[in-house]
């Protein structure tokens, strides 16, 4: 069948959903855009997303491909995403549309994923953050924890940071290409890149790096967590409200996307 | 009366209340407020703000006052803030609590504040800013906004941006030592700063530069419309939502705080 696809860039406040997916309990994001999606296209086209988030996570740039049968694709990308916000809940928004080759895949083709983690580090909480970032009230050793992030990028086997209990058979190894704590008065904000994402590994790394912030940890301790490739070995799984998937990339050039040279970036 | 006075540093998400004063309908963020003091003195103390803030402003820095007699202030200020918190709702924290010089005054010792305006300029809204921000879709021209905001800073009449009709005796004269935009991708920050503000005067500011932005005015008009002294001269008034009063400034030294060199502040 001759079909158009399109790539949406999605945000969402995750407070009030199970997550990404769609859920036997609960509703997913997912859901809420395909409702939209229904709206539309009459042949109600699934969504094909890069990332799955958990409960309480947010996203400022998730992206996800569909295929629309090229009869029904008349629309054009720009007035695509602002009839689907119409359509959706003020919670989740469309940030972009494009059209994306026939080969592109959301999933597949992503070259890397940034997240970004929010911390409060003040004895009271910040009302304003309070379902976008982790109340951490004792002071935290910021130096400490930057000693620590050091160790983190490049070339490991990350499996002491995820909550998956086995993998026994796909690959742990992930590239990080970027570990950095941003401070403005009591707001941390933690800048994750990497080629891919184990299971909760982001909120295994903040956790734990909070938890060396605490003195809990050495910052050196990191390297044999590391090595040990043990889950216990690590720190604690930062809560999920504090996490958002920022943006995710693909190839700059190439056959895979119609839009070269655009990331799904928000930037900020 | 012996009595013992406190001061109260005060963060809340404004989405949900009349703004900070005791309404006849609705709810006010004093109330919540003095309904916490009430669970923990008996005499019921009233709370006297540096400054009062619109249905839908946030503050990530209010400062009020109370007094109690001296036979109810057993407790530590920094017990204070825990007990406080426990009462009232989570969208309103005290982010500080200190004792106060019997002569101190929130509102007339209060020598300076500090305003923040959020707007989000990009064609889709930001949802997990969707009640802190102004989403503003049409790209604005930065570099005309911050030419224009160089007029603001000095001692000028600032009614052409109050939305308050007539100031027949008070002066409408204040000195603004601060009017700065941040940009961090579509995230603009306004910081206004200066020693008292008109009703209002932060948002008509905020929605004139905006409007500059976007063309409707000319940089160079602003001096034209403090001339004029005429609201209908000047721009819109930005929406509440983006607003939130960020920090009050008391003078360092002196006898009119217990706390000197405490700035009421959540540097962020």
């Amino acid at each position: 069948m001759d079909t158009l696809k399109y790539k949406l860039t999605i945000a969402y406040d995750g407070t009030a959903y199970q997550g990404w997916q769609i859920q036997k309990i609960g509703t997913g994001v997912q859901e809420k855009v395909e409702e939209g999606l229904a709206r539309l296209f009459p042949s109600k086209p699934r969504l094909h997303s890069s990332s799955r988030t958990d409960t309480g996570v947010h996203a400022l740039g998730m992206v996800a491909h569909f295929e629309v049968p090229r009869a029904e694709g008349s629309m054009s990308a720009q007035k695509l995403s602002l009839a689907l916000n119409a359509w959706i809940p003020p919670d989740i928004r469309i940030m972009a549309a494009t059209r994306a080759h026939a080969s592109f895949h959301a999933r597949f083709d992503a070259v890397g994923k940034q997240y970004r983690y929010f911390v409060w580090n003040h004895r009271a909480m910040n009302p304003l953050l309070r379902h976008s970032a982790w109340h951490v009230p004792r002071k935290l050793n910021l130096a400490s924890m930057r000693q620590a992030a050091v160790h983190l990028p490049g070339k490991h086997d990350f499996q002491c940071f995820s909550a998956n209990p086995g993998y026994t058979k796909a690959t742990t190894v992930r590239t990080l290409t970027r570990c950095k704590i941003q401070a403005a008065g009591p707001l941390l904000t933690f800048i994750i890149e990497g080629d891919g994402f184990l299971y909760r590994m982001c909120r295994g790394i903040v956790g734990t790096l909070v938890q060396v912030g605490q003195g809990k940890f050495q910052p050196d301790d990191v390297r044999g967590m590391l090595e040990s490739k043990i889950r216990s070995s690590a720190g604690m799984s930062a809560p999920a409200a504090g996490l958002a998937l920022w943006k995710v990339r693909y190839p700059k050039k190439g056959a895979s996307n119609l839009n070269p040279g655009a990331d799904s970036a928000i930037q900020c």
